[in-house]
């Protein structure tokens, strides 16, 4: 009808329940297919970050968790299960801020977020069982990565996707915590406006606004539906990682 | 090929360069028609303020302007014009941080962003003019959002976006600064997850997730495809407004 620049999602269906050591890339390829989905380069695939680490095997059963005294102090502030904090820090560098019901960190991977990322809902199993991030998104991305082009041919942009709530403004939204095989920022300084100037300050957050266009489909509910495929976008061949994303707290410009 | 959940955006080509006192409906109309797009009710249209702005008429002449004390005070620690501060402490309610090259505040309209969302790239003129945000973009929303009903039939859900950068993490996303006729924010408290589990927390930034989709294709440089149509989103009937996506101070748990 028309050749307007457009991007198309679709939210690949059929994707089963995944368990540790699963393959994602075949779930993927094989729902792909089913779907009538196919792979060229410059599309993009967005995975969410649980299905990531239910096949990473990164469930942690609770009752194996043994809270040591600072993982107590600040359950105590907090109202948490002490061994959720505990868990909480383990995989975090900082403790940003404890409240009740509240405990942001820096986590291990550089960003800042609530718990962790631990996630204690839509896990298989008792309330005993939570779920870790993965280990290295940015590695389980480029695994990802490498594996559809070997099967396809095509080189696919990945992101691994996390739900993240952010300072200043209300609502969680989609964030990558992994990437390959495509920019996690795309740095448009030096290119020109509609006027021929230069734009001065223009990084963008590209594989997170990826993310978060994904995030629209797969919702954070009973959807069930962890993978999208995105066809449309006209990004470089730069080969990024989300690590890029993390802001250093020295350069936090919103900090005083 | 499949009934798998999709989103469909699109820029619609050909809005003409805007002025003041345009009527941004009617180029949004007809541009669409051209480009074979149809309006259904539950679709969106993400429209960059910048063009809402030049309609509106905010464009200041900086040779109008007269930085009193405190603008000149700033913009001795920034390097930044002073008139340029001047017109910042005009568009903001309080300063969050000054320092070389930085001027980070909270807008009048709640939100906190570098310069008050002020314009220096993009405007039509000299190097004299720039452009402030849209006296009131949740009001210029609801504005779009009925003419286009009025004149489709369609409930259209309306974004107007802006570029945003963040704390903590590198990259500008698209943000929404105004919405109409649909969520801001996606209250999903309350639903299930796949194992009946109740969420806990999942308030859902909505109509920043579309003004990042959406930013995915109007980019920040030459392009000039400043409105967007999204096809495929599932909203419920709630008229937001980008207002409630401001987190007031007293309740950023990020801070410390």
């Amino acid at each position: 009808m028309n050749d307007a620049p457009s991007l198309h999602l679709t939210a690949i269906p059929g994707i089963p329940k995944v368990k540790a050591g699963d393959d994602l890339a075949a779930f993927i390829l094989v729902g792909a297919r089913h779907a009538g989905l196919t792979f060229e380069s410059g599309d993009a695939l967005v995975v969410t970050s649980k299905i990531v680490s239910k096949a990473e095997g990164r469930h942690v059963d609770l009752s194996t968790v043994t809270p040591a005294e600072r993982a107590l102090e600040l359950a105590a502030i907090t109202g948490k299960d002490p061994r959720v904090v505990e868990l909480v820090l383990r995989e975090s560098v900082e403790v940003s801020r404890a409240a009740p019901n509240v405990l942001v960190v820096r986590h291990r991977l550089g960003f800042v977020s609530a718990n962790a990322g631990i996630d204690q809902s839509n896990v298989d199993g008792t309330d005993e069982s939570v779920l870790l991030l993965p280990v290295d998104p940015d590695a389980s991305a480029a695994r990802l990565h490498e594996t559809i082009q070997r099967e396809t041919g095509a080189s696919v942009g990945i992101v691994i996707s996390d739900s993240h709530g952010r300072p200043f403004r209300v609502g969680n939204v989609g964030t990558a915590i992994g990437v390959a095989g495509m920019p996690a920022l795309l740095d448009l300084r030096g290119t020109t406006d509609m006027f021929g100037r230069v734009l001065k300050i223009s990084i963008t957050g590209y594989a997170d606004m990826v993310a978060s266009a994904a995030a629209l489909l797969t919702g954070e509910g009973a959807e069930g539906l962890p993978v999208v495929h995105v066809r449309g976008l006209s990004y470089p061949p730069i080969n990024g990682k989300a690590a890029e994303m993390n802001r250093p707290p020295e350069m936090d410009l919103y900090r005083k």
